[in-house]
């Protein structure tokens, strides 16, 4: 399986948010919904930023001034 | 192998500009830098806009203004 864990980038150091994510896909209202491969959802406010593949990491960045 | 193909999204179909895509990483110029699992480099004017990891598809967003 090709998955990957998605990390948010804040201020600090990323923060895993989910794991085994299949789908990221931006929504109309701005956000970034993620898809995992059990099904679940989760929505986010930012944007994918850079992905890392084989490492099986993709990197997410907080909008700007998301609570 | 977890890479993936990057699809380049301007006005029509989605459009394939590269295979086996291993990282994708925004530039200091305002570019999308890929790297594929071959060491092949190609910059994009453009953001990724959504992912489908099983799919082993990248979509990328042509920025606006871009030639």
């Amino acid at each position: 399986m090709c998955e990957a864990s998605a990390y948010l980038i804040t201020d600090g150091e990323p923060e895993l948010i989910m794991e085994a994510v299949d789908v990221a896909i931006p929504t109309e209202e701005g956000e970034l919904k993620l898809i995992n491969i059990f099904g679940e959802q989760r929505f986010i406010k930012g944007a994918i930023e850079s992905l890392s593949l084989v490492d099986h990491k993709i990197f997410i960045r907080e909008a700007a001034g998301a609570v």
